[in-house]
């Protein structure tokens, strides 16, 4: 990261996209000169926060839209704002729990009511599952158009965006180099997008419009924040992922070294390979067994007390982020793609769970794959609605 | 499954079975006729338990060792019992907590005293990552040989004998007919074998000695087990499954329909789903944060109080079975292998989790790939063993 985020985007001289191109309809956004934003930046952080601004100093006209992508877990916001001196403006990022919904549309509705000047029509990109399941509520409550736009196709023109047009954007993990920053390559398709939010998604993109959703996973944020929730006494995810850090899951799991005393080389285990994610834990909770007679809430707290939190959250954070790994190899093996990108909320720049998907992608494919991570990982979805305002019409039939 | 075991061993038509012939220097068991004793069956129950015997009515030969498979949660021992009235005999399964290893040698150590004659010597085939673990704990307890068998090799020798020796050992599953004896087929090879024990392994398998460990997952048996034991008051491993089959995951679960309000037809997704487990948990648990004041086992005993045991065991097992299913099938599709095998002690019959992975399987593979299950699933290593009786020196060089 530089200190002067201006300086890079003259480094990587990007021309001024048009996305009516990609996507007619599309509004034109003038990226020329864009940078993510780093004044923020606190030291010692191995990375941002997800919602950093994106500057883009060239673009002028006026905006009159702002975009949302509603998740099972996150509601995510988008939207432009004008800089003060006349230098172009700012992308903004913001995210709210889907559970919290109200607050999140009463911020949207700030939003519209700051900017109302003369009769310009604002309205609103809504994408994600919350797109339906709580349009009549964003209409009622904004009062202006709400548009909605297809999850998958809004995720791969967020994706698409940020891979073309956002320097310093797309990076790949290492340990000792946790954020190299992927060079632009000409022809970015095909690529496996791996979405992880509460769920997991895995779509194959072969082209802008060219995509197919070809598996995913249960497993994904949610289960490992629903899990956290009621085996460490973290208040919220990002506790959770700061407990991880500094845990030890071989605490809570088999290990092979656990079963077999050693390496198993003779198939190629280690004996600091995981053999079972918590499987040492059912051993000592018999300790504590149940006999009908006690509370139950009792025996179930003398358990857990057993084990550190931090412990706990390291294998599931391992274990989840190991399997997503996998299966994304798997896919990724099966249709023939050599670049897996990571999006979603999942990850949160957080280095274990980089390291570990990065490691699997690696692993398995003996360095064939490559696993790509975004700063703005959490915001596909809406950037892609952001950019693809068009006719409500064209929407509403891209729905079906 | 007939009320007379018997008379299916007639119409299987089995030849007797040199085992020397596959593997040499194995021991030869007669199975001319070789049933599995049904007559302890208890009405409505689904399958009857893995430990049910199998008659041997026409081996007579003396049988001078016991076989143990010794995985990271269970230790599986196999062993020969005459018939009384000189119809040949049985084999024998039981097993033991790995954690009460003892209470496993002690009774391995009060059968070969009961067998004890003459001047004849006995022996122990050991075989799993225990076999290395407690070597010199059974060679000081038992004061006999113990031999030692390479685990997969175990595993294979076993299954191979189960598929082509035992009539009415393996199944398909269907709702509609929960255990369809599979027809016997002519070449077995190749297959995949998906072993869950604590963890999963995944062996592709050419031939008799031919066999490659292609994969496998940390998410298995022990990570069930453990993260129940600390969710749910259940004391053992089949109380869990006993709890899954009265839950209703959909309380803990969140589905399509939870996210979008319906199905989300364009990417195939049903409103009924499974978008994240665990994924409505942390909604919940939120409800009771943990200020930093309150007793942190408090704000936990209160958290699980909002869910039903049941409902997170079947959410967890369906979980934990979906993605076992999901991750079998690429492998299959990658190493082009149309019969999955699932063995190791996970199941137990158990009709929720034979459902789930049959149906990852058809779904996935698009009903071109077919789930087999084993009544005798835990035992395929031990089985194994107690077959593969070699001379030492070739066990040992066997092991590196």
């Amino acid at each position: 990261m530089s200190e002067d985020g201006r300086a890079k985007s003259e480094l990587a001289g990007i021309p001024q996209y048009d996305l009516r191109i990609l996507n007619p309809g599309a509004i034109q956004i003038n990226v020329t000169g864009a940078f993510i934003v780093d004044e923020d930046q606190v030291d010692g952080r191995l990375t941002p926060p997800d919602t950093r601004d994106i500057a883009l100093p060239h673009h002028h006209e006026r905006v009159s839209h702002l975009a949302v992508d509603i998740g099972g877990s996150l509601a995510k916001i988008v939207y432009f704002t004008r800089d003060k001196n006349g230098n172009g403006g700012r992308l903004n990022f913001t995210k709210f729990e889907t559970d919290k919904i109200d607050e999140c549309i009463e911020y949207m509705a700030e939003l519209l009511d700051s900017r109302k000047q003369g009769r310009e029509t604002q309205h609103i990109m809504a994408t994600g599952g919350g797109a339906f399941k709580y349009y009549d509520r964003l209409r009622e409550r904004l009062g202006v158009e709400v548009s909605r736009g297809e999850e998958m196709e809004c995720l791969i023109a967020g994706l698409d965006f940020f891979i073309t047009q956002i320097p310093e954007e797309v990076f790949n993990y290492s340990d000792t180099n946790p954020m190299c920053f992927a060079e632009s390559r000409p022809n970015i398709y095909p690529y496996l997008l791996v979405n992880i939010g509460s769920g997991v998604s895995m779509i194959k993109v072969t082209g802008p419009q060219n995509f197919v959703r070809i598996g995913g996973s249960s497993l994904g944020g949610g289960t490992l924040w629903g899990l956290l929730s009621l085996l460490t006494d973290a208040n919220s995810y990002d506790e959770m992922l700061e407990m991880a850090q500094e845990g030890d899951n071989t605490q809570v799991d088999m290990m092979v070294g656990d079963v077999y005393g050693g390496d198993y080389s003779k198939i190629g285990l280690k004996a600091t390979n995981i053999a079972s994610s918590f499987g040492k834990v059912f051993k000592e909770s018999a300790k504590i067994p149940h006999n009908g007679e006690k509370d139950p809430a009792e025996v179930l707290a003398k358990r857990q007390g057993l084990f550190r939190s931090q412990d706990i959250s390291r294998s599931l954070l391992y274990a989840i982020s190991n399997n997503i790994g996998q299966i994304a190899y798997l896919q990724a093996q099966k249709h023939q793609l050599e670049h897996i990108y990571f999006g979603g909320s999942y990850i949160r720049g957080h280095p274990k769970t980089m390291h570990t998907l990065s490691y699997a992608i690696n692993f398995w494919s003996k360095g064939e794959k490559k696993a790509y991570f975004l700063r703005h990982e959490g915001y596909l979805g809406a950037v892609g609605a952001f950019l693809k305002q068009r006719p409500k019409e064209e929407w509403i039939a891209g729905n079906q």
